[in-house]
């Protein structure tokens, strides 16, 4: 990879913001286009430009195509103008000295062929002994969100009844194999045959589930936890995170990581916590949390999940998606659920 | 009060369920009794008989009327069978070694002249030296669940938001008058300007509103909550925490402590939270908790609220109602919030 790079004029691919999505988000609500760009850095300036190799796809980014403010207080993607989120590229021009030209990155960028990070904002450098699209995924921000989510929240402890849902999803097969390091049984549920198989002879989980089959949700929780429910880590929100409040032990702890059931039905129709009630006669405890308050902690996590890595606990599962041009289509995918394990975008080697 | 006491067979009321309420209570659903009762302890059995003087109304009864078992995994009231909860005393008959004639106890037991408490189950000594009623509130049970709730859940820190409902109730008057004390802005609401009065002039509240005429909640908590809730200590569940949960601040703690509002609603007809979603932006925590869990900080508590009350910081109100046979009418006037202040039934003085 020790091709030459020369500044000037390029001609790259962008993924903008079409229109905002109604109900369900749809191809065209996106739109890839070719753009010229100035790959340049001024002196002094600590600018940045960073080649993309992998971006991450993640449910999140569906919230920040809404016309109204999201919920999440992150700036909001807008009409026309790129998609952003979390990425990893080499750089290939600095005027920062924290940056030399060669530096595989991390950092929040534009969905194109070449990013620039203004005075290296939010850019940091990442060991390339690791596949550089872990830093995506397991060691990465959703890896962040499993391992703060369960153990700093959801606090498990050996012999507890961990529910996850989204579980074969870049966090949920982390949460899944965490608890199980933690000594939990550990069932999951994910929307195809195919994932409920994945979960139980790839990453171990002790039993997990099809919920697009098994439409009696109330059934197949009483049917799984027999023993009740200590811990729930909650990626989907909706009438899911309601059934399942009829099912906590005493004491139980429920991480609200996502509300995937909700991002692509319009606010009106949001499903409204009907058994909310019983979090008080079970002491139960609801905690809503963005993985950005736990990045403090990002250097505990990383030596923690990444030697779980070499150990063999935790196994890793990506879905990539070759080629920029494809972003829309696997993010769509993402949405209706069709990827298995964590959604990446190859848009070079 | 040296009055003298003979063992055998007394007529004394007692008050029993007589039916499971539809809706909201009605005298009708309870009945009082005239029943002979054996006054006498078996030498060794441990058994003390407690003349009652003060019962302890308290919304949570309402919940146990139910015909299915209660969200609070209590034993339900039975048809035909006392009533009973909170309570203050005076041993008349002790086979107790701990307990002597005489001695002032606080308990849970049935709601009648004179109750047995089998092995002195439940039953400790109270220290006379304040109104023997405040072990019902301030003291007791309203008191611990608010300082509790606010203190060990909530993490008031000074010049955060709280708000609390319910709040010239047992708990809310108490719960405003702690988070003041930590140097808090507090805003109650309750159901009658006499209350919202009482929660300005005499407990120190910063603001307070009567919900059922400021029918416009979401514009109501703007106008209070200007910069927003940091504590919404929840009496009420239903729609207003729904509402709330669009005005939480982030980091925002929720005990939740009760949901008067669904007490006397059928279980079809409870209000679904449609706003729990904010959570997770908000990175919220909401905390169901009963207040038993506390029982072991019972001595820190008290040490700190009568404290406060001696230092006057913390006011009392209570709302007697005299006589066992008006406890009915006292209770369907509980939960229709007629009462100002800590609900109490004075049997005996």
């Amino acid at each position: 990879m020790a091709e030459t790079f020369t500044p000037g004029k390029v001609k790259q691919k962008v993924v903008v913001l079409a229109a905002h999505p109604k109900g369900m988000v749809k191809e065209s609500d996106m739109r890839v286009e070719e753009q010229e760009i100035d790959l340049a850095v001024k002196e002094g300036s600590g600018d940045v430009v960073v080649k993309v190799l992998d971006i991450s796809l993640d449910p999140y980014y569906r919230e920040l195509m809404e016309e109204e403010d999201s919920v999440f207080g992150l700036p909001m993607f807008k009409i026309g103008q790129p998609l952003c989120g979390g990425l990893v590229g080499k750089v290939v021009l600095s005027a920062n000295p924290e940056f030399s030209v060669g530096d595989f990155v991390f950092g929040h960028g534009n969905f194109s062929d070449y990013t620039i990070f203004p005075k290296a904002q939010g850019l940091r450098k990442v060991d390339p002994s690791v596949p550089l699209s872990y830093y995506l995924g397991v060691c990465g921000m959703p890896g962040l969100t499993a391992w703060a989510g369960l153990k700093l929240l959801g606090k498990p402890k050996a012999g507890e009844q961990v529910y996850v849902t989204a579980a074969a999803g870049a966090v949920g097969q982390i949460v899944g194999q965490l608890a199980k390091a933690y000594g939990c049984r550990v069932v999951g549920s994910a929307g195809s045959d195919e994932k409920v198989k994945l979960l139980k002879s790839e990453f171990g989980f002790d039993d997990a589930f099809n919920y697009k089959t098994e439409k009696d949700w109330n059934s197949a929780l009483t049917k799984y936890f027999p023993n009740g429910i200590d811990i729930y880590f909650d990626n989907v929100g909706g009438r899911m995170l309601d059934e399942v409040l009829n099912h906590i032990n005493t004491d139980a702890r429920i991480p609200l990581c996502g509300a995937a059931s909700q991002y692509n039905v319009d606010k009106s129709e949001w499903h409204g916590l009907r058994n909310a009630f019983n979090l008080i006669g079970k002491r139960a405890h609801m905690y809503g949390f963005m993985v950005a308050q736990f990045n403090s902690h990002a250097g505990e996590f990383f030596e923690e999940v990444s030697g779980l890595i070499k150990e063999g606990k935790i196994k890793v599962k990506e879905d990539v998606t070759e080629g920029l041009h494809n972003l829309p289509a696997a993010f769509v995918g993402l949405m209706k659920g069709a990827n298995v394990g964590k959604a990446v975008v190859r848009v070079s080697n």
